[in-house]
């Protein structure tokens, strides 16, 4: 199996992700294509321990930058690492893509090159958060910031074959976030998703809240692309206050600081049971092919996780097993 | 000044809020109108100690229950603890009205029995949410879950006015919370309010995200109320996912559990810095009226916080601050 990464995406620079394809070529036993600039790469390469690890360099001399307009940069940046990538992938190439890129140019990239798979109306961005219990698939995280009812039913039934096929999860439950249970709360989108998804063959299990997302009432959790994009960023931030304020709790007295040493592991070891690159990246569902879009600060773990997890979703026969459902057709 | 405390409201029971209110009257200096069943009121108060503290009683029979319809409960149940004590506020008979009862009958109450203040198109619930550095006033946070951008610059103006009288803040930094900080990201609502902020006259500093809400960049962060409570519930959720995760990472070892003995004082003072009952409620700002939504999960502690914030209110001539502005012509 090849899987191509995009080197020229990430806010870490192209070292971070060479490391992680490398990485993640000789554990998943998948060849690597590098896409971006044959120099760059080439550097990058000279750094890191190659051997053993099936590596190959797709050379792609643009980049696209965080704040292009994406429809736009897709047009005039046919060079760019993001545009060959999906060529690659569209082509047969490769199985899978890979970026740390501007997700909102990978989402425009795929949808022009790969194209949606039929009946699907929007492609959806699914971020798997890790809870104390089983992960969480929930999506809409970013692609569509407007959403109606059809395409919130069609983000459960595609986030349902995902967690099923890529994760084995047994008939997922899906709950619909919402501010409040029951099922006159929500706002006028959520209201109405709801009936669709009550005469839905979904293992629907109601609406639920936001304190619901890290406790595992659900393998899925359905909601609009604004929404859910600013749930994600509360809970990175969130996080991130958390730690800033308990290493702070933590080094305001002498003996604290001798503590905060030996609770290090203890530390170490949840933040890992919270940490995103677990899982690597954010699986974009609904267009024709594998695209896996990791998070912009990911780091050489998370580059080689999120190919661990393209790796799975081809195994398991993703995205075919989206085109063989029949959709446009629940409400 | 007399606040009145309803006692009915609130999931830990009326002891918690017999409690804080006796500790408010003390510590505050101002008189409770502990607002419910006498019986179960003077029960609860032989449990306390209201030596020192001004405290009276105000008989109110029935209870609106957590799943009641919001208008239906307010019109059929007119001795309730939430109508009655909406009615001494009214009645000028108290300054304030404190409730951690049913927070939908409470917006209902105040706004059937107090009325909007001139002007404003929608009272806007405001949740204090604390920081590594300071408070930011995250509003709407559920009063309403569909929103339109003239709802939003209004929520914008009342938060603003509410920072720099109460919590004293000058002229209070606004962001616009979005799924991206550049004016063309967000959905159709926020994308059209970024427009009529922009040419207002308020302190706006632009599109916030959602990592940015506990980073203190803006004072006071506008949202629908739909995204707001999910924003809410999401912290909320993630803080005590958190704190489980933490607990288990400590217990699983034993020199762990030592450690976690003597990190205790640490751990508590960091935790106070992110907990909801530091500041005890979320004012309703937009009605006739102060008016404070404590958290349904309030114990003694914030309950007399929520005391101590509508005394703050009350002093800095709110909501008449609100009452001056001239509303409905922003846009």
């Amino acid at each position: 199996m090849r899987i191509a990464v995009d080197v020229m995406g990430g806010e870490r620079g192209p070292l971070e992700v060479v490391k992680g394809s490398v990485e993640a070529a000789r554990e998943y036993k998948v060849e690597i294509a590098l896409v971006g600039r044959e120099d760059i790469i080439q550097q990058q390469l000279a750094k890191c321990r190659p051997e053993n690890s099936k590596l190959s360099i797709v050379n792609a001399v643009d980049v696209v930058n965080p704040h292009e307009p994406p429809a736009q940069a897709i047009r005039h940046k046919p060079d760019s690492s993001i545009v060959v990538g999906m060529n690659l992938l569209k082509g047969g190439d490769v199985s899978a893509f890979v970026s740390a890129g501007h997700s909102g140019a990978m989402v425009a990239a795929a949808l022009f090159i790969l194209g949606r798979i039929k009946g699907i109306e929007r492609p959806a961005l699914g971020a798997i958060f890790p809870t104390p219990s089983d992960p969480v698939l929930v999506l809409d995280i970013g692609a569509n910031a407007d959403c109606r009812p059809s395409f919130l039913i069609q983000f459960a039934e595609i986030g349902s074959i995902y967690m099923e096929k890529v994760l084995g999860v047994h008939q997922p439950r899906v709950g619909l976030l919402s501010c409040g249970e029951e099922e006159i709360k929500g706002n006028r989108l959520v209201r109405e998703s709801h009936q669709l998804f009550k005469k839905s063959k979904l293992n629907f299990v109601g609406n639920v809240e936001g304190k619901d997302i890290h406790r595992g009432v659900a393998d899925v959790i359905v909601t609009d692309g604004f929404t859910g994009n600013i749930v994600l960023k509360t809970s990175e931030g969130f996080s991130e206050a958390f730690f800033d304020m308990l290493e702070q709790a933590l080094a305001s007295r002498p003996h604290f600081r001798v503590v905060s040493l030996l609770l290090d592991p203890a530390l170490r070891a949840f933040a890992r049971r919270l940490d995103y690159s677990e899982y690597g990246g954010a699986p974009l569902l609904g267009v024709n092919g594998n695209v896996v879009i990791a998070h912009g600060r990911s780091q050489a773990k998370a580059i080689k996780n999120a190919v661990g997890l393209a790796k799975r979703a081809v195994e398991q026969g993703m995205p075919q097993a989206i085109t063989g459902g029949s959709y446009g057709q629940t409400g």
